[in-house]
């Protein structure tokens, strides 16, 4: 079993490498600012915890007024549900017969709830229901031009008959645009999910059309969640990295009138190795992912590049202003460039109070769903 | 905890989504032509294990000649030690010294070394080691091309020196170039080899003239291997992808006179959602590491593109063959693009016997290192 990376109590100098550590404080007002953004537009808010995968955040956004948690996998949900978390929805589809029966098993023992987007997925998931006598929302999801799940709105009213006529609740649409929250200018976002809007307006149209109502829209995310939340269409919003943050969305232009957030999530890192030209880290890409691009060092005009799975080398930055190289030993604050599968990478977070300075670790958490792809 | 993606006995069908799946007889090829190989050239084989992490895979390594493994981080050495591998190697810098305490505590558990490149590396070394009571060979690491870790060669014989004059055994060079395995010509490989032989050479007469002998120089990787067994230079090979392969490796110009290896790593997908001109399956960026680029599709004239955390798309191929895409809940077999970080990815190796398409589960085997950065 891998030893825990800090104790409660211990100085943030403690903490084994590399380790990710969660700056609480900027975390809670993370929290908050999210929970005040929904309250004030009226959505709910119900935060995907792909990103943090882990209980005790959850905890700490429904105690701030979300309605319960997101997740992308069935494992997530089991393992967010054994933890305590009450009320989760698969945010995507599920097909294999064995995981609808889990998922069916898991519907008897929180609040849940499932996206769909083909018959033979309705007919399944009726199938495992019915089999474990249980019940779950469904939500049709439609493509709103990510491109990936999701059936052409004008077909939602088909399927969501699909799902009353297996006995199961309607509970609305899964309408998430992936691909908007990293367009890099406001106007672009801004567009996309204008594009979004006018599907989800047909798929409804197509809905009353056979019959049914549509309780609830659901998606966002926390490149566009503004948008969504302004749009008259979205009564829920999903977003997830605002929790934590990374280095890709700080490379957004930000939205206006929408709240900031900081950055609470760091790669503490060592160096292990000095060149006299270069510093190596013992954190490389088992430490942080890097599909969005490499780490940024956290207020040090150094730059990283990759050296491989356990290395990070610093160098003098190419522009801007110059510092000294770290020492040999001296510990570096990385920010990750993808927050999501960074986490997932790890089996611990190190909750530090008081700041990355002079604070103190105030709680380990199990990163409870981390590798949960199942 | 997370449930276990097969049984032993089960058909290739039955094995949940997405999973690590290892062609077994595959594996026992490769491992039985790089040890006949390492033999032929009268080197020994000290595979590394961060491509694996899995004690049942190096015993295999193990069996067939190798003289033990390579780790690159200290808990990779614990958690194999734990799983009975009795002869380790950390082929990487330590600096901490609570990380150096545990290596002078497993030094008196299995047969360890480790490779330094400072003064204050082979001190905190040394006297982590006093304290425990126990000892571990130690290789000094140069600088062969890579630009990361190591000393400049003609430091060599001071840092020997040091290494003997606190009382640890001087074990020899660690000279690995990790950008070479990647250069994609033949010729490019043999070039940047020859300059390792040579940076090996300036440090061997540096060794002499401090008055030392060099009783071992270690390195090479996958890519190389055959240059520098026939270097004259290197008595000691620690090849590591060789064992499952993967996309980038297989971009390379083979080397002549090599062995061949074959693809053994495999993760298995599921189709979750069909467009009229795509596929989506489960396995997206928490299922395989897209550092070296993404997945290929196993003998299917598809191409993936990234989808996101939990997703991956599939189309037709834009160039070459064309096949009909697969159908909603069919099974996709894909060839992860780096091996190393996807392995660290999965808690389990799926071991099939007999071939994806008829073969059996033979074992589930832990990744015991997974995660062990620290």
């Amino acid at each position: 079993m891998k030893p825990h990376p800090a104790r409660p109590g211990d100085i943030v100098q403690a903490i084994d490498t590399p380790a990710l550590v969660l700056d609480l404080d900027a975390m809670q007002r993370n929290i908050e600012r999210m929970a005040a953004f929904a309250a004030r537009h009226r959505v709910r808010l119900r935060p995907h915890a792909k990103t943090h995968k882990c209980a005790a955040v959850a905890m700490r956004q429904v105690a701030a007024g979300a309605v319960g948690v997101c997740v992308q996998k069935v494992g997530e949900a089991q393992a967010l549900a054994e933890a305590g978390v009450n009320d989760v929805y698969i945010s995507n589809e599920v097909v294999d017969t064995e995981k609808l029966a889990r998922v069916a098993r898991l519907a008897g023992e929180v609040r849940l709830a499932i996206a769909v987007d083909s018959a033979l997925g309705v007919e399944r998931l009726a199938h495992a229901v019915r089999a474990a006598g249980t019940t779950l929302d469904v939500f049709v999801e439609i493509d709103v031009g990510h491109g990936r799940c999701g059936v052409e709105p004008s077909t939602a009213g088909a399927l969501a008959r699909q799902i009353v006529a297996h006995g199961l609740p309607f509970a609305g649409l899964q309408a998430y645009h992936g691909r908007a929250q990293h367009l890099r200018s406001a106007s672009e976002r801004s567009q996309a999910i204008a594009h979004a809007a006018a599907c989800v307006r047909g798929a409804e149209a197509s809905i009353t059309r056979s019959g049914l109502a549509c309780p609830l829209v659901t998606g966002a995310g926390t490149g566009s969640f503004l948008y969504e939340a302004t749009s008259g269409v979205w009564g829920e919003l999903q977003a997830g990295s605002y929790v934590f943050m990374d280095r890709d969305y700080s490379d957004n232009e930000p939205t206006p009138g929408a709240p900031v957030f900081e950055q609470a999530l760091f790669v503490k890192s060592q160096v292990i190795s000095r060149g006299a030209a270069h510093a190596v880290v013992d954190a490389g890409l088992k430490a942080h992912a890097i599909d969005s691009g490499l780490p940024t060092v956290w207020q040090r005009a150094l730059d990283f590049s990759n050296g491989g799975d356990e290395h990070g080398i610093l160098r003098p930055q190419t522009m801007g202003p110059q510092e000294p190289l770290p020492e040999l030993a001296e510990t570096v604050w990385l920010v990750p460039g993808h927050c999501d599968p960074t986490v997932n990478l790890h089996d611990h977070l190190v909750a530090v109070r008081g700041g990355l300075g002079d604070g103190r670790v105030e709680a380990v958490w199990s990163v409870d769903a981390r590798g949960r792809t199942d």
